[in-house]
């Protein structure tokens, strides 16, 4: 019973296997339901254009419909001494089904087994970032819905600048993610093509129909030129490491904005004690802990694309075992962007805002400058002159600042324009066609 | 006359002064004209709303619209002791108008100036580069219907394969640029979107009409939330860069095979004389420097997405100055990319293309060593064992390839695709809205 | 029994335990014996400066030498429950000692307790790495001494250029080695100081000897500046990730000139059948997928310092949770390097060398050029003249290659330089103080 | 008269030449002392071993010594159609000597002479660069005695943690900077050694002395093996990229500290008005955008190991054009950086220090939490347990902080220990051998 794809006569040396295999097995686990529904799809097509018979067809598709049950189940599993999960896929077919399980690999090479199992997979796990995001994107709208009257100084250079709100802030981070959306859905499109078919990066003899395969795994259309579907190994996964770090920019941000806003020298957020961690010297320490996490994770994920580009520069077209190596790289990112995903929408509505007495605090009195000078404007001044005018009172200290606030534009502290945000999420959230997909592998495997 | 937008009493260091400006007014030369845009719209938009008078708001925009003339003519210079272009803009309008000039500032920062421009600007340079980019995959199309018929090996690990092409080879780069341009389409709409009215990132408490600036820059939708706007800062470049960092991934792999090919090991490619360099000591010496620095220029353009990154990691919301260092990152890169398309449309036609004589290259013989498998596969024997005794045959020297090839799958060989990847590539192409944008640019400077 | 060293009132919400622990217990085990020494020295200045008395201290330290041995016999394990290793050494301590264990925190945080750990982890990885480093370079310039006289090509712009020999190749990377070696040392050198005594990173109103735990431990010296000390962490990380990216960059330009001469089209290599892995489709495959993985390793390895540069940016000086993501970039990248360095160390011998009839190839007649060049000049035509004669004779097609090499200067091919290269790297290796930090910890453990 | 070193009977496509010399000219102007340096110590050599009669020598040697003059006055530069700075002395030499000038150039190629050009001048910046380093560290020093007894709080998690002082924080960047020196002093011994003789990267036929060559232009040592020498490109910058990225990160994180604490919720430093910049729109602003600059520039500055990586990785062994792209990438960096450490050295002296009045702001009072709990200690209490007791107290809102400090340790707000810093300094600069290489240049051109 062979354990590798190709195997030889001779024997590979243990320490060489050791290395060349590394993490890819633990990897792997994650590829499997998708590299059986790659075979589904690449069996079913084998028999209606005559490469297999109907029978054996009949026979590998049903096998491989238990093996995505047991997938499922949670008990599938590489066994030692496999080397891979397309190996140990391939080889549970052909213990149950003989020479009908060997048949399975025509027209196909392990090259572009792996490039549509990757496809496949991150077209999963990009439909739950995106799932995630436009949540966090609605939570964050609704905080700025609810919390739009409490006042914090905007800053610009660190230093008190303007009137801003938390309804601002707020809302901004929730406006923000929907431009990271349409980014995955660039991504999406690029990634929802089909590269079965390729071989190994020089196609077949074989007369596959690729089209069917498209059609049967929901792909929108294939890669068509061979070479360029293996070439599309290690750039879509650059391109999700650009929809990665687009993310995690913005969540960095908004914990690095968390966590500044908690010092004790600003003080407009607090996190309640149990989302807080202590010191072991010092009894007063509530430390967001959970937010400089977020952050620094997503500062990390921002690195993503400097690793991807590392690894395949300069890489002639052409397969390359280098490649493996961007499972590892990839895979845990989008665990890691999952994960702070999941904590930013457990942690952001917990967390406590403390609208700040921005008049009354002497720190924030300069804040009402702009307010002044446009008071100026309105009553007939040029711009440039009630700007000298506040600014000599400033400097003699006799500014006092206007009392009312009267900010009625789209999109400032008076006029959030919340509802257009949403819609605009709704808008880019219905242009992927994550329906068409669970329709198409629904069809697959039932 | 200020030549600061924040003249003071107190004069600024002259060595904080140089430090400080650095190379900012040579990059901002290139915001002029859309300086002058974004001016446009305002002083039309606060006319509207009666911050400005008729009279005064028409002058405006005739002194505005012969600046505009000036620096399509050349003559637009930012004079030495002035700041940036906003500035000098603002001069150029004083010295003509008096108070008129003024009061263009009204409801607007010099933040938003900034992102109005910036966004206009990028707006403008893809346009460019995405015309330039779709007529190079067009052109690799066209040399890959020319070559079709010629054969080169294809490599897995750097080792002889299978069968290739030249029509493969091309057209892998002309469909791989397609995917290039879909993250281009995704970078487009969020960069057209119209920061304007966010003032310092905090609004502004005159009644600005943010729609109406957006329909008049042709800006798809406003940045809604002001604070959102200000955020764009860092977040538009960023994505830019993947934008190029993508692009410029397959313009350097495409730079590296032509390399490898032109070396006299391989021999596919040979670059006419006059494209090629010579060496100081070795007379015989003809080397693709062309092809060599398109392949370090891309490289290099690959490390943009952690340049932003770096720069812009953990800054807390609203503006910081270390964002006018964006664009001494940016601006070039966009440059050398437009170059690096140029070059690329202009040496790749030019280059000479030399098919091999594989099955009778001993080097080669092995190429045809999966088709062997095939015909066994299509004589009945299941593929592993196909495999396996073409395998013997190759170990004990008595492997005979195949005299024919049968590539038929669409994307192979025998079966480009290549009408297919040009449909898409039209598809693509038409989803940007570029005519919108002229025709609302065109009724603003008329 | 408290399992968090800041143990409250309150429970921490699960979820943010889970996400802030992270994978930080799986990392802390390597730092289990680490820890062990810091406190070691930590306790036994506490007792001679009178902040603990001498009974408690000599039983702190009998059960921590216990403690260390059962880490050396791999029984050490962190409890479900405990957050980190030094918890869990505290609780163990605590366990059996009651009152006196509690005792050992005077003076230390776990921000101290940390950074010490790290220094004394690292230093010890170090020398793993330099040794091996050396012996890499070692085993270099052996192959170079035993391939001294099989010649291959030079190329420059990958084009064929002057003749060279696997004398030259192999000891060329065993001298850029010992660049990586210096680099390392000056690392070492920042290691290799004692960051105890920081406390919380603002030091301690206890009377601490500082000087006295850093001879204990063997360090070069104190990190004097308590606030410096605090910032040594990411810093440290950095320099590490620069010597590690340095040595990756000597590995991964080796393994893809290996790449590359193991491929048909160079053929200068060839790799042992055991040590090449197969195709799935393609019989005759034998693909040198080690050294691709050491490459691909290697230049993964490279973005490193990105990696940490963003965790760190923009971080004002005082601890902050982000750093803890340190070890779960640095720790397994240190993995990766030593494996990187096993492998290549068994791998390379077992390479097959295959010298090249260079003058007899007509691909590579041309490289003698600058021989016939040269043989001019010796006869008496200025160089510039030489040059174009031989030019003027390739051009023509009558140019006849010299018969002899006669190049006899330090470092080329017929005079290698390998003694001096081999002084170089002792006079390196002997300028790192292993030996004294042996002989300090092997006085604290015994 | 050739323009370029290569000249052959065909021209060279113009638009190829614009692209391949791209910016190289200007840059190559910042090599021209050390090109002719180098020129100087050949040509010496040449002679004394027999490759050049003594009367062209000493004629080569005297118009050398001129055109060294001349770049010294700033009369230098590479004439329009000149490819480069090499070109441009041989030209000069050749139109003043006729043949002699042409006899230069026997053994050598353009390849080992930009080689030993870089490394001079790498070699010369980073004897500026180490000085000013050692200047600003000893500034630092300086202000930490000046400003000892200044206290402000403390963070960790940017949450007040325990007392600290500017005394502290001044000295801790004072001697970060000394590990920073560290790094240089390593990359200066990679630096510091001759790549001359290695011609193309294959050495030469000719009888060259390169020990001689050593001696002569100040070197420590040569690189030995010639294709050693040439992988030191890009090795060389990548080094030097660690050590700009190292020491930019002191100085960005020390930046960012300055901005952080002068924002008005800190309030710790102020920048005198003559240093800080103002706002179009808010006249109440004075901004520090001197060190958010600072900050972005040296953030920017740690993409640099990034950037020379993506342009060098896997490319193999040999020259390869896209090393000239390293010139643009690496000295503007080296430019950048000593900018910030010149305006740093200008800005920091004039910063206004504000000590904080720590107990009796009553967000600061927990500050004094660890006093409390050491004092117990002191009384005798273990230390878990007076934590224990004083978290209870500040959660019952009792707590009343100590009213003295009592740090004495060494690094501690009590014991500074600068002196032992600046010892550490005078060490660290005194390894560098910089009179050892005045020296021997002096000779060389004198």
């Amino acid at each position: 019973m062979p354990t590798k794809l190709w195997e030889k006569d001779y024997d590979l040396d243990q320490r060489i296997a050791d290395f060349t295999i590394g993490r890819d097995r633990e990897m792997d686990l994650e590829l499997a339901p998708f590299d059986i529904l790659g075979s589904l799809a690449h069996v079913r097509m084998l028999s209606e254009v005559g490469l297999i018979d109907a029978g054996a067809a009949r026979r590998c598709q049903e096998k491989l419909k238990e093996l995505y049950q047991s997938v499922q189940a949670g008990d599938f599993r590489i066994e030692d001494g496999v080397e891979d999960v397309h190996s140990q896929v391939e080889l549970l077919l052909t213990r149950a089904l003989g020479d009908d399980g060997k048949k399975i690999h025509s027209g196909r090479s392990r090259n572009d087994q792996v490039l549509v199992d990757l496809r496949l997979y991150f077209r999963h796990r990009i439909e739950s970032i995106v799932g995630k995001t436009a949540e966090l994107s609605q939570t964050l709208t609704g905080l700025s819905d609810e919390h739009r009257d409490k006042l914090i100084p905007g800053y610009t250079h660190l230093q008190i600048a303007m009137v801003s709100s938390f309804g601002l802030w707020f809302g901004a981070y929730g406006e923000a993610l929907i431009d990271d959306l349409r980014m995955w859905r660039g991504v999406y499109d690029v990634v929802n093509q089909n590269p079965l078919g390729s071989a190994a990066g020089y196609g077949s003899s074989f007369p596959l129909n690729r089209d069917r395969t498209t059609e049967l795994l929901g792909f929108r259309a294939p890669v068509v030129n061979v070479v360029a579907a293996q070439m599309g190994r290690g750039k879509t996964e650059l391109l999700l490491a650009f929809a990665i770090a687009s993310l995690a920019q913005t969540l960095g941000k908004m914990a690095m904005d968390v966590c500044l806003y908690s010092s004790q020298n600003f003080g407009f957020l607090q996190l309640p004690p149990e989302l807080t961690t202590g010191s072991s010297i010092m009894p007063h320490k509530k430390n967001p802990d959970v937010f400089e996490l977020l952050r620094g994770r997503c500062n990390l994920l921002q690195s993503l694309p400097t690793q991807v580009s590392q690894l395949t520069t300069n890489l002639p077209s052409g397969y390359h075992r280098d490649f493996q190596l961007l499972k590892e790289v990839v895979f845990p990112a989008l665990d890691q962007l999952e994960d702070g995903l999941n904590i930013a929408l457990y942690a952001l509505p917990r967390t406590r805002v403390r609208a700040q007495e921005l008049p009354t605090d002497p720190r924030y009195t300069y804040l009402y400058s702009v307010e002044a000078v446009n008071e100026l404007v309105l009553q007939g001044l040029p711009f440039r002159d009630a700007y000298a005018q506040v600014g000599k009172d400033i400097e003699a200290g006799t500014f006092v600042p206007p009392t009312t606030l009267r900010h009625t534009h789209l999109g400032s502290l008076g006029n959030l324009g919340n509802e257009r945000i949403s819609a605009e999420r709704q808008t880019v959230l219905r242009s992927f066609d994550f329906a068409t997909v669970h329709a198409a592998l629904g069809a697959l495997i039932q």
